[in-house]
């Protein structure tokens, strides 16, 4: 497998490549991503092209038996471009232009940029494309990060308007579908149509949603103008990926990523100002949104921290172990190549303060040899593990769009969208359930369990599937706040819970929203909920059942003793509805139930402690810091792949502890 | 009387119109708001005029009996409009232009803008002002609301140059008004003024007072445009009104009201965001500020909130009850006509989670039974019951320009012009003493006492008023921070509290602003505040009784055994001046004092429990939820309105309960 | 001793100046800082000049004794300018011009604004340069002051282009400097090099230091054009002052001071909003700094606090006693003349609430009555104590630049410059040990210790003097992260702290920044420390001792038994690492005992009492509210110089009491 580093060879003096390159080898990387910020030293002028500094590093890397692969430049454009066509800077919503001065500095609908990103990309594909240790690419660097996804000027407007007359075909439809008669908002001329600059009160939710598409889709197009490129000028065998991020942005990695080989993702755990890694489950999430992006397909984690982040100000330091710990985590979910960020720590830039294997004294400590542990880890078995299959038992629902259509509406203020999307993967993560993303796309067939978290944009693609699939026999988990909005984003004029009122068997007539702070209550009333209360926050359904049974219920306000949790029977399966924010233990406790009679296995481990199968492999990780763990195995015997020895029934993990083990017997 | 439904018949399919009418009808609806954002409906394009889509809505609705209010279109400049006309939109204190896309996108002093709205309010008086069943109209839509009183714009500040030359005749006067010389701001060209866009520091008193001034009077004039173009257009029978909010926004509502035959209210207990309904005296007071505009008119609830509010964020969801609860106090308070907002929640725009009386599904279902049940128990005794008089014993002073005074200078961090002005109408609240809200336009005569709290702009023609009334054997109670500035906003050269020195006998030689989570801390040391203490926030006047007796005083700090509050004869009147914030235990036994010693009877209730006396009738409204209450009636029987049934001596009112009685001997 | 008043007679009806310059005497007044806001009035239209309304109060001050110190007006440049000339205002980086307004609203750079800074000042220093009164002026007033260092428009741009083409010569050497590799921001063009406006993420590191540098350069060149316009037309007998302020704004006071004679300072411990006053040992160490500044010299308090100040809000008020208190404390460690914030509060303009020894009313009362004694007290021994020298026996770092660079990038959330700086300075100033400020420019050969607390920006002179001084013996004190940046604001390639690892005998191979609430834990390993544990936060250096000795060890998280603080010998002196942020207890005894070995005298005092020894004077400040204190005084016969009686041994001081003793015997 590829296990390797970001190197960037244009911030060091030459004179100190050979060491690195010797540092390299010997700590076992066989891969080198380089030059995704390299476009003024590869276009110094308009014009002339100079791509001796990276041959020159090219050519002492793959001397060394070390594979590239090369980013295009255009997060960065250079000053001369900016300084000839200012118009290329984006915008924001009060009208502001971004200045040049750090990066992502363009709005992806100049048409100007995308000229310069054209001969840019074309030129270095033709110089690159036929190298053979030249094995991929990576096309720009996360796209739409850090509020670049989004850009208010004319340009981007003119480019609005042009989407939405390809989307509508007439005005007519357009003020239809956005329902302009309110407010007196209907458009007479494709020209008067804005971007959401700032307004007094809030601009229309429909319009908001396309713009969000819109910002979207002009990703997608500009990311395809840059992969056609590459195509027509490079060898067949030179993958093309992008490293993604998974923040909600309005970007569209599964609209994108059908223009790419492989889906590619930068996995932060930790980031300036964070006192604290995000939760294991968090980052569990992110990979299986990165192997469900391309249907289960093996990733590239393209940036993989190894030390302290952040800009101006740094983050968590990660303790030892965590390295190996979420270089396992990445593998066990689907990654098949890991490149560590970043060789070593820069002495200038904004960057400086984001931490690499070596630190700025560029002399290998800690984090060097604990890298070098990792990667002979897997030396024997790497290969192994990263060719098994990942397979899920459920499928968790996620879709960009609807992550869009809650953040136009979040409609509670004690409402975020991944804290409620991860309320209900926490439970199967915790019981250590293999899950994968799904949305439309998706073929749920194998799955036991379809858990669908605050499905508020309802896709009527999608809920023809659920429908289907619970027919069959399926079970599907849906939350409050489901089957509101139509495509539009316009509410649904049916009773909730509106396409899903067959399949959940229930009515709402009524709901509250709860605000930060506020709580009802709820007692389970049926099965193994008996007894357990848990409080009830960010919003309530007043679930009426009518063909549902109920599992639990209010305990307090005016609608004490109604329903909030129930279960139906649809066909051969079964369809449960979540009608508010449980806490962990209710929640847990119901999902284990449902688990249970989906006929998925459930694995119980300490707190913290993930253990997930590939194949035949079973990787355990300890995330806790300071508490070492013991672990039940599965039956038979199993080998840890590092050691090599045998182990049986129980296992001894320490603290922040990682295991890669393969069944023997 | 009037009750009725806001209701936007374009927002519906025409298919739907017979049953919402039929509905309606059965609610007990008799009138019903339209059209005030129907713009781009009535004139799709410039210069044509379209009717139709209302004219058949107002036909379906007068032939089933409804009347109709119209509303002028004001709010919601078309698409095509702002296209032609980009200069009408609004600009913020950064100079960022605001952008088409929601509501309010106009500067009122635009005088493009001011054309085309003569253009559409003409059109639409002639079109419709001869109606018999169209009884009054509305202008606009809650002027100022959300930012929308204050542009700062090229064309405001001419508009203010203008306005000011008109003030001040010549810049000599201005500069000496405003104390230009104060960091060399004096001007030599009227040109030269700005409007107070972003500074490093922070701009002249004097000239954001007249800034806000400005603003008020150019919607002044901008809704006497529309009143003239109504009145030359419209039979004599059909009133003219406008929707106010009170939020110390850069409005006058009194002024305006002069070309008003109503004034009509939005009666919003609960917002977007809101975890809990402002405070039941909050809401009596703006019921005041109603009334007391036009000097004890009654008003029209324009909108009345039927469900949970808010645009992207839903507040609190106002329980059973409230809806009942909330007209009751309206019409006890002076509103004669209740117009529910809104009569089905919108499928799309801005304000789809604004709910109504229905909800997205159109059934009607709890609240739709509520308000059936409200209207129906006025049927009998409503007409009576509005045409009745709201006599009131106190008055408790409000100006605008005061709490435009306070919002540019608040002094203390801890300092909020709403709460404080609270904190001293809530006693006379609690203790159920009806009050009107007067300022220099009132006639105090029939007042048995004047609360005048936080006066700080002290008005030299009110504070003449009030000399008179106390000279003459009234009662006035003063807060701290009272009469310290000049109309100019310059800080009086007096000692302390200057005009008010004489009636008050004391001199406040120092005083000290205390910051949020400060407090110094007072005692009562005279008749029944003996004993009782309280913490002194926000402000601590240190006061010098010079012919003033004193009723409490600080208990540390320097000032330690320095009079807080005090009381003098004044005439044959008596003054109080309350040097501090206090609790509401200590601030409330004060007041009951006062009002005892002035001959006002008060009613003790349960907390949260509301009594208004309205001539024959009496209203009790039971704010609190969860809690029923006992209250003990006046002497004498009375008839609950709704069952017809008898009651004396003590009534049992259920957790937001709400009954009318009418004396029956 | 001079002791004034800052006076603003353009603000009064001159009927009353006679009155004020009475009471002025009667307080013992005996200078006056005038005009600093009065170009309007002396340049009333363009290039007409008016003097009078100051000739006119210069002729009246001074006829009553009273010396005169002019301020010129610059900081308010007139409406006409600005209608003239916009381009001379400011710009955010946002992009948003300043309004007209307030105060300074021009831009340093404009070139505009210079020509009419030369006429405004040359023409005011022609009238009053031979005056034999004016004993001296104030330039411009509190520059950079309210966010007016930086200004970020096209003209600023220029400014900063020419200035780094002057310090860099060639854009390949800014390049490097900057290291524009990073991100492509290589320059090809000066036109190119943006001003630091909005980003997606940050501007270069270095780039923001040098605009920095930039500023503070524009500024001081700019107060030259101003010095050089009054030399040129002033009697050799006036002095040339600036009133500082020190907040870390990009104000060089160091370079600026070179241009003038004195250094003044704005002494405000309080201010709108603020609950409390600031610190003692805040206070103390900006009244180091002004001394600092000329090396040593006596300094100007130009506005001393007299009464509560603030804009729109009031701050905490000074309780009585206060004045005397600062002033004492002031003249204590240098000011050599006072000038007291206001005479009287004005009645209108942005500071109405900028209260002065005379309220708005103008009355002489408690405030009045204080400065009275003050100056009284000072009537005999001021002179002979503005005389004596201040010798310190410690320095303690400070360098503008060092703060802007820990501005750029704070690296920690829980780090504050400011807070930091004074964690280190705290225990001198508790321990009563004369401190002086010094940086690079300073003889540190006097000193027995010199503490470099956040010694991040290390400057190549400053560290050779360090080196040479603790070679001969000084002590030297260093806090966590010294040493890490280089002048361009590079990151050193050297393992940390980088040129300092020979002198502090260790190497720091990990660190950990730590946020808001995050903690570890130290325990004191050795000598005086043994037994005392404190919490470490901010920031962990993980210390590895290679000639040091041990002082303190963290105690949690896995590098638990690692070094936090150090001391090592070099040549001949005595070189301490503190390697995190300690709590006051275990720093205080660690600070004792480094002051104890270099041979410091410390002073224990009670919590909140300070005491200066200034040559035989020795004044004691109780800072503390409403807690007397016992002091014991050292050996000897002591004067109370207020009283002239003699005490010895022990003396008690009120709450918020301040003495000047003069050793008698």
């Amino acid at each position: 497998m590829y296990i390797g580093v970001d190197y960037y060879p244009e911030q060091w003096p030459e004179s100190r490549w050979p060491e690195d390159v010797r540092l390299m080898k010997e700590l076992g990387v066989n891969v080198v991503r380089l030059a995704e910020f390299g476009w003024q030293l590869m276009e110094p002028q308009e014009g002339k092209y100079d791509f001796s500094l990276y041959d020159r590093a090219i050519k002492l890397l793959t001397e060394n038996g070390i594979k590239i692969v090369l980013g295009t430049p255009t997060a960065t454009p250079p000053a001369w471009l900016i300084q000839k066509h200012p118009e290329i800077l984006p915008t924001d919503e009060n009208g502001v232009q971004i200045s040049f001065g750090a990066r992502r500095h363009y709005t992806v609908n100049s048409k100007v940029f995308r000229e310069y990103t054209k001969k840019i990309v074309t030129e270095m594909a033709s110089h690159y494309g036929q190298h053979p240790d030249i094995i991929g690419w990576q096309t720009d660097n996360e796209y739409g990060h850090e509020k670049s996804d989004r850009s208010y000027g004319e340009e981007d407007r003119e480019a609005f308007q042009v989407w939405l007359q390809k989307k509508y075909g007439s005005l007519e439809q357009l003020n239809k579908e956005w329902g302009t008669v309110f407010w007196s908002q209907t458009y007479t001329d494709w020209a008067q149509i804005p971007v959401p600059r700032k307004v007094y009160q809030e601009h229309n939710p429909s319009m908001l949603l396309d713009f969000d598409r819109f910002c979207a889709d002009a990703y997608t197009s500009y990311n395809r103008l840059q992969t056609d490129c590459l195509r027509a000028n490079i060898r067949s065998g030179q993958f093309l990926t992008h490293n993604f991020v998974y923040t909600d942005q309005a970007i569209n990695q599964w609209d994108m990523s059908e223009d790419l080989d492989y889906v590619a993702y930068d996995n932060y755990p930790v980031w300036g100002g964070l006192a604290e890694p995000v939760s294991p489950s968090a980052i569990a999430h992110q990979h299986d949104l990165c192997r469900g992006t391309k249907n289960g397909k093996g990733y590239w984690v393209m940036e993989e921290l190894s030390g302290a982040q952040g800009w101006s100000k740094i983050g968590y330091l990660p303790r030892p172990g965590h390295i190996k710990l979420w270089t396992y985590q990445a593998i066990s979910r689907g990654a098949e190549a890991i490149v560590y960020f970043r060789w070593r720590a820069a002495q200038f830039g904004t960057e400086e303060f984001c931490h690499g294997i070596l630190d700025h004294d560029g002399i290998p400590k800690r984090k060097y040899n604990e890298v070098k542990e990792v990667i002979s880890s897997l030396k024997v078995h790497g290969d192994d593990w990263i060719a098994s299959k990942f397979e899920a038992q459920a499928g968790v629902y996620y879709d960009p769009e609807n992550a869009w259509a809650w953040n136009i509406q979040p409609q509670s203020s004690a409402f975020s969208h991944r804290a409620e999307l991860l309320r209900h993967y926490a439970p199967a993560h915790k019981l250590n359930v293999a899950t994968d993303a799904v949305n439309s796309r998706s073929d749920l067939s194998a799955y036991k369990a379809v858990i669908v978290p605050i499905y508020f944009l309802e896709s009527p693609e999608f809920t023809e599937k659920l429908k289907a699939y619970a027919q069959n026999g399926g079970t599907v988990v849906f939350s409050y706040r489901s089957g509101v909005k139509k495509p539009n984003n316009f509410v649904t004029g049916a009773t909730l819970p509106g396409e899903l009122t067959e399949m959940t068997g229930i009515r709402i007539n009524e709901y509250e929203s709860l605000q930060t702070g506020q709580s009802n209550s709820t007692a389970g009333t049926a099965g193994s909920l008996k007894g357990l209360e848990s409080s009830a926050e960010v919003w309530c359904d007043l679930i009426e059942p009518v063909t549902a049974e109920v599992l639990a219920e209010y305990r307090n306000c005016f609608y004490e003793g109604t329903a909030a949790v129930t279960k139906n029977q649809y066909g051969k399966g079964t369809v449960y509805y979540i009608g508010t924010a449980l806490e962990e233990e209710l929640l847990t406790a119901l999902y284990k139930e449902i688990f249970a009679e989906a006929g998925i296995e459930t694995v119980e481990t300490e707190e913290g402690v993930e253990a997930v199968r590939r194949g035949l492999f079973l990787s355990i990780m300890n995330h806790t810091v300071g508490r070492s763990a013991s672990v039940t195995l599965p039956e038979g015997e199993w080998m840890d792949c590092a050691s090599g020895q045998t182990v049986q029934k129980t296992l001894q993990l320490d603290a922040l502890g990682a295991v890669l083990l393969k069944k023997s017997k």
